[in-house]
């Protein structure tokens, strides 16, 4: 849906994935609402009007941020399902796989965590409505996915016969959840985190 | 901390609750990036001015809305643990409680998870200041207890032994991650709903 600007610019001599790190990395440490698009495009080196060029505004940018951390989500989990036999090893592999990014991956989760009402409502612009649009199709695709593995583990008496749909939700909501209060520089490592998760999700799909 | 404004607001001819519900429709129902400011004073028929002796700014309003919901959730949560004894017992009725408000309330609680990343960074206004701090001393509290009450039942061995506040952080992240996606229209009640995660709940602590 938004391949043809995507392809625009995207050359090699484009500026939108430096955009994308300034804007995660602004959009993260201060908060969206707190975040200057002008300082974004300094910290870029470049001029409003080039700028535009890849993103009509800082909501548009916000969108992208987020269809792109959801294809890089729905990514991960079909290439963990494709890894893995065992039922319980493609539920602990894909929970974990949540947190083994880059720094700027998680910021970019806590961004799409904190963002999610932005999807709830049609945008007047044409290109920020394309973005969310498929950022929509995306969370969907990632639940369908998650439905579905659990379902085959159900099936094969591996999980609790549950409605698949509702558990993929919870099992996802306990794992984005951490984006909330992770940080950092916090008493627990992503990986002490990620353990207990990946315990929890287990005990509750069985 | 934020008495003073509040005292000042909220007597007997006060608009601060009409306002207050004005503006959960609306962040609710459009996002809060999407809710004009001037479309809630209209819809109260308050003025401008007026409107700015209850809140300053979309964003104090918000933030407010926030801090209002953290304590109805710390005052729930206090009144379910001081009317249980049996630890399973409290645990699954103060996470129902969670899902036993009003719709109003339900869209509150939409709003604060939907805005969590807003109590990160520091406000430069002192009022919407008070009130995020305000709200990060409630999001604190009501870890505590929760975090007190299952380190009770890990104790009396009602609840498998773990870090009692990275398991409330867990299911209290597991409670709300259900407001990013449940939708009154939406083909499961919320009493079913609160059902599926009571029990996911009572799974994860043991």
């Amino acid at each position: 849906m938004t391949t043809d600007v995507r392809t625009q610019t995207e050359g090699p001599r484009s500026k939108r994935r430096v955009i994308l790190d300034a804007a995660i990395d602004n959009f993260g440490e201060l908060g969206f609402e707190q975040s200057k698009w002008a300082t974004i495009a300094d910290q870029v080196g470049i001029g409003q009007t080039a700028l535009y060029h890849y993103f009509e505004s800082k909501v548009h940018c916000l969108l992208t941020i987020m269809s792109t951390e959801l294809e890089r989500s729905l990514a991960l989990t079909r290439k963990v399902i494709a890894e893995h036999d065992d039922h319980e090893a493609t539920l602990r592999a894909a929970a974990a796989a949540a947190y083994q990014g880059t720094p700027r991956e998680a910021l970019q989760a806590r961004i799409l965590l904190s963002h999610q009402d932005l999807l709830i409502t049609p945008r007047k612009s044409k290109r920020e409505e394309a973005e969310r649009q498929a950022a929509r199709e995306l969370v969907r695709a990632v639940e369908t996915e998650w439905a579905s593995m659990l379902r085959r583990g159900m099936d094969a008496g591996a999980f609790a016969d549950r409605d698949e749909k509702q558990m993929a939700r919870l099992v996802l909501g306990l794992i984005n959840s951490i984006w909330r209060w992770y940080r950092p520089a916090g008493p627990k490592s992503l990986s002490q985190i990620s353990d207990d998760v990946v315990e929890a999700c287990i005990r509750i799909v069985t």
